[in-house]
């Protein structure tokens, strides 16, 4: 039932290309060998592409999870040179060049490697209390946001069902913790879910009266944007009906509540529903390439690489993305990954073609940052430039639908944003999917 | 936080009608009662209303989830009298008139009615045979339909990581038990996605060659169709490389095969993925009212109703749809649930208004049966006229877009019908959706 066995055959003298992780850097690194006489694979433990800048569309039911995430095969099928392979990694032997994975039948393969580049991601950072994620959970993948939908959305119909007041009020409050990008835009769909989407379709509770609170240990929403923004973006929220909550640090989460420390002193707020979006944490396989070769990480576990992405002490080995840190400390965002992608790519290309000469560093371009609010309001800043409201959202939108993959995802999702907006403020994704008993087991629950 | 005590406890003396399930024929009998100055109570243990006759299409990754199972409070939002209670029916007191049921939460609630409506559809059957339904799952519930697309899409990835031909072909091969409608639909699918939409994502398997049987215990591929679009269909499965067994009974199966009984003897078909679309098993809510009242059942378990769709010996109970029978045997399609709803919400509002005269009968008007075959092939049966190919497509097509709940729901669903169709046969919603690890427990196994 192969294909093509002669033609591998002939391939094999090929040099070996594997890329671990099929997010926006290692995606770029297929592309950008499409051309060149390599042997490309890329390795990732889930089947698809992964459009993280999206998933808060998912956790409150604007998108339905597959548009933004294709499959991996599709958005590589160009690329003739690429194969792709659903397996996790688990180990990397830069001794004799051979990347060890675990296939879903826990078959183990290994791959063997003349270049490798490692794009493992990132996650969000617990600060070394794991133990919240169980009752705070993070948005990192496709998973994670249905599992935030079906809790946020659960929250109101056990609101509904709720026999006193207390309970109502705890399955009827949302706190998310960390102010950035993603807790901004979750808090700003939260308070349109809440004052918008559900009133109407309740009977026996305000949903409008749902309170939502954002949280964050610094002393601004938005760190990174300018402070014309970030007063911009407080403002916004709390005319949304968000009560933003800064120099206030999370200190202890359980089922039913969150403890926070500010300079008013020590708090618990009674709330069902807790979103973490602090921190950030790299892939483990940071840790691993830190230990095998001595190379430093910073303290979100951030390898820290070379000026070409380069791994130092591994020969033809390069690291890319969330999971990695660099002299000119990069924020961990999408675009630094798509680049890094693209410039090791390329100079993998260099390499194969017989240039030993010594790399021009990588260099960041910044296209520029922006954020949604709410429906119909985002900031952006461009190279100084700043921009508020409804333009700003449709600039955001403008840059996020192009980013998808494929023309088909690209309309599929205007159109949802486009019934989110103006027909009768619905939402067209709104699956619980759990029967009553299993429902037990992932809904926000009483101790 | 309660929207409108004082109103609740004037509405306390209007009847109360409490129906069980928010399908086809409980969501009519809410619309029904619309005008009617009753208290209705909608009890179901998902969150959605789920229009089962497209789910083959989110399990072969055509459709998300979200656009055929829009929130059941949507659904019901215009019918004020209604509020929607989203917990597992598991006892009925017929003599207290009471329902219990269990919340997400395993809290215990009970609903007082005046009329009672049971609508609980019914499942495959597995004639005895529980236990395999771990290895070939059904297809009734947005899980269901989830769990068989990772099946179906995972099955490619672990054959393209297969080290041995036996073992990739049978991760290739694809049996579908049970030649209704909804397993012709499958097999059709299953047959689009091997030969037209995988090919170009693989490469070094050819998907092509993937082997999908289709077999039937009876003599023919939709037994209540005419018998000359029972022949089409089976030409037209054929020509797209579906093999076509009839006659042919299951009598076992394991993770790794089905064995199969006809005229020719017995044998085992090498299959990773199997997917069962037989039998018909009543909701066990059948057997308790059955129980309680002394009323018979079917074979199938379904309760032998009325003519009004009564419960004998229970006054003001109903049952309707798929979970009864009636004496001039109906056959099990969302029509029948859908005007028996619409039937029993009538005659319910008559009894409130003092009506106590015998009513006239359910009399059920068949509008057309129709199935689809692959893209664009179809058969349709209506009033002894019969349509095929591309013309029976659109009928379909149209019928189906129709009956979806929302304007949004059917412009999504025709764009994702577009989108498969003409865009580069592509699949929008692959999603397997499961990271390494938690592949391992959801997918078709080694022993």
């Amino acid at each position: 039932m192969h294909k093509s066995t002669p033609r591998r055959a002939q391939e094999s003298h090929r040099p070996k290309v594997v890329v671990v992780g099929g997010g926006f850097g290692g995606v770029r690194v297929a592309k950008a060998l499409a051309r060149t006489d390599v042997e490309v694979t890329l390795v990732d433990r889930t089947n698809h592409h992964l459009f993280q800048p999206l998933l808060y569309q998912v956790a409150t039911g604007i998108l339905p999870p597959g548009l933004i995430a294709p499959a991996l095969r599709r958005v590589v099928r160009k690329e003739r040179n690429t194969r792709t392979v659903l397996a996790e990694v688990h180990d990397i032997d830069l001794e004799r060049k051979v990347v060890r994975a675990a296939t879903p039948t826990a078959q183990e393969i290994e791959l063997p490697y003349d270049y490798l580049v490692v794009a493992g991601g990132a996650t969000h950072a617990y600060f070394g209390h794991q133990q919240w994620s169980q009752f705070a959970p993070g948005m990192k993948t496709i998973e994670d946001a249905r599992t935030l939908r079906s809790h946020i959305l659960g929250a109101y119909e056990l609101a509904e069902l709720a026999t006193d007041d207390t309970e109502r009020a705890a399955y009827l409050t949302f706190v998310v913790v960390g102010a950035g990008p993603t807790g901004v835009e979750i808090a700003g769909q939260l308070a349109e879910l809440a004052r918008h989407v559900l009133p109407e379709d309740y009977r026996s509770i305000d949903t409008r009266r749902a309170k939502i609170v954002l949280l964050d240990a610094g002393p601004s929403v938005l760190p990174p944007f300018a402070p014309k923004l970030q007063r911009y973006t407080r403002r916004r929220l709390e005319a949304m009906g968000v009560e933003v909550r800064l120099n206030t640090a999370a200190t202890d989460t359980d089922a039913e509540s969150i403890a926070v420390r500010s300079s008013a002193g020590q708090e618990r707020i009674v709330a069902r529903t807790k979103i973490w979006a602090a921190g950030v944490q790299a892939s483990p396989l940071a840790a691993m390439l830190a230990k095998a070769t001595g190379t430093p990480t910073d303290r979100a576990g951030r390898l820290a690489v070379g000026p070409d992405c380069s791994l130092p002490g591994a020969d033809g080995v390069y690291a890319i993305g969330d999971m990695v840190t660099t002299a000119d400390r990069l924020p961990g965002v999408a675009q630094v990954a798509m680049q890094q992608g693209t410039y090791v790519g390329k100079r993998i290309a260099d390499r194969v073609k017989g240039d030993t000469s010594t790399p021009t560093p990588f260099r960041y371009v910044d296209k520029g940052s922006m954020a949604t609010i709410g429906a119909r309001q985002a900031v952006a800043q461009v190279r100084g430039v700043t921009i508020t409201g409804y333009l700003a959202y449709l600039l955001w939108r403008y840059v996020h639908v192009m980013f998808l993959v494929g023309w088909g995802n690209r309309l599929g999702t205007l159109y949802d944003w486009l019934r989110s907006l103006r027909h009768a403020r619905n939402r067209g994704h709104r699956l619980i999917g759990l029967t009553g008993a299993q429902a037990v087991e992932e809904m926000p629950q009483a101790a």
